[in-house]
């Protein structure tokens, strides 16, 4: 029976699973849960999972959700994940584990709360929030700063200085990538500073192309639409017009 | 060279790690930062934990933080830790990850930011922030309902419907530990509904003293000394002031 990714690529966690998917060759049915169509709410999908969020899998009768705990059961379970992704060393594991919860409570917070609350909200039927959106940008600068001074003081070209990806390489870049969809000068205002998080992330592309650009394409059709949006707005003088948009996009 | 676990027993994670290792019989020696005293900003707590938190370990030259990467750590390299705190089978081990996972992001999140925000923050040298305190309840509301109706819906005892507790019970029990610091009413308030959790949190008292009264002794100080605090203040009319004291507490 084949592995089902439930997902909607708009989400952060949901392009982390499909990309490791992807990048290792595993068999998956993409199921689309349309957030911003509130699929995650119907009672179909709380049968998957009960805390209404993707991504989600279902591996026959096995269900699992929180994306990394998706990611450190395929790479148990699915022969040929090379050890790199989840190392079995014990340190190098536990380091790995460190990573990863560090990132809930830091880069993911702060730069999901700031992208959501600052920009993409409309696209998701919500309003903008400034002040939300501050506070998230307060914990996304502090957490580009430790991700450069303390995840990527090593000396290899990947986290905790490895000379390969591992699975935190993956969430974190794309927590990171996740700031695309903002405008091109809020986001070189936020990134351009991190010459090493910026390299890095680079490194990251090239090594899982043409995967990873293409679980990204999303990205940069969601700043297109945004742009779009924006400029048409100013054109009719309705600035705060898209702060109260309905909005069940289709995207 | 005995394990060294740099901890504040104020902090709920600390007691989580402290909880883990005096269960297994893990011979460690217990490193006191004083969070009231910022001693986790010290140079010399940086070169253990360069993000500046407890807990953090050192083992021999191996240093590690994040109370769910240290609990994982430790189960993998002490003999003699029992399998139900955090099993081989790939299922359960999954299943116990989408619980820690989901912690972070909720009641973690909730509890810590209700308590600190609504009542501990004097002890820290903080401002009380009604505001904060009021999203953090909404949070640890929708949390404390998940926890039971998800988390908690199985036929055993503990969390995934376990006959034994693993980590993800130790590390859930403390985190709602952590609202007994709040006053009697408020703490009946959010934690009386949900009698599930309560007896829960009972089961894994049980099967876990006397270190988890132990552990958790500091709680019900804390909540005696900010009792004192408020009744004090109350005398002399002066309800204002404990939101303003510079407390560098000793506790």
């Amino acid at each position: 029976m084949t592995l089902k990714v439930y997902a909607d690529r708009m989400s952060q966690p949901s392009r982390t699973v499909i990309l490791f998917c992807k990048l290792n060759g595993i068999d998956f049915e993409e199921v689309r849960i349309d957030l911003a169509k509130r699929q995650h709410l119907t009672p179909e999908f709380k049968e998957i999972n009960p805390m209404k969020q993707v991504p989600a899998i279902v591996d026959g009768r096995f269900k699992l959700f929180e994306s990394h705990a998706i990611l450190i059961y395929l790479a148990g379970v699915f022969p040929g994940v090379a050890d790199h992704w989840y190392p079995a060393d014990v340190f190098k594991r536990a380091k790995i584990h460190s990573v990863l919860d560090w990132y809930h409570s830091n880069l993911r917070l702060g730069s999901a709360a700031y992208v959501r609350n600052s920009t993409l909200a409309p696209l998701l039927g919500l309003p903008l929030n400034p002040k939300a959106a501050a506070e998230g940008e307060k914990l996304l600068l502090a957490s580009l700063v430790q991700l450069e001074s303390v995840w990527l003081k090593g000396k290899g070209r990947f986290l905790l200085g490895s000379s390969q990806p591992s699975i935190a390489d993956l969430s974190l870049a794309c927590g990171v990538m996740h700031l695309e969809i903002l405008d091109d000068e809020d986001r070189d205002r936020i990134l351009g500073p991190h010459k090493r998080v910026l390299k890095w992330i680079e490194d990251t592309r090239i090594a899982t192309r043409p995967h990873f650009d293409e679980v990204h394409s999303i990205v940069f059709k969601l700043k297109e639409k945004l742009k779009k949006q924006r400029s048409k707005e100013n054109d009719f003088g309705e600035s705060e017009s898209i702060r109260k948009a309905p909005l069940h996009s289709k995207m």
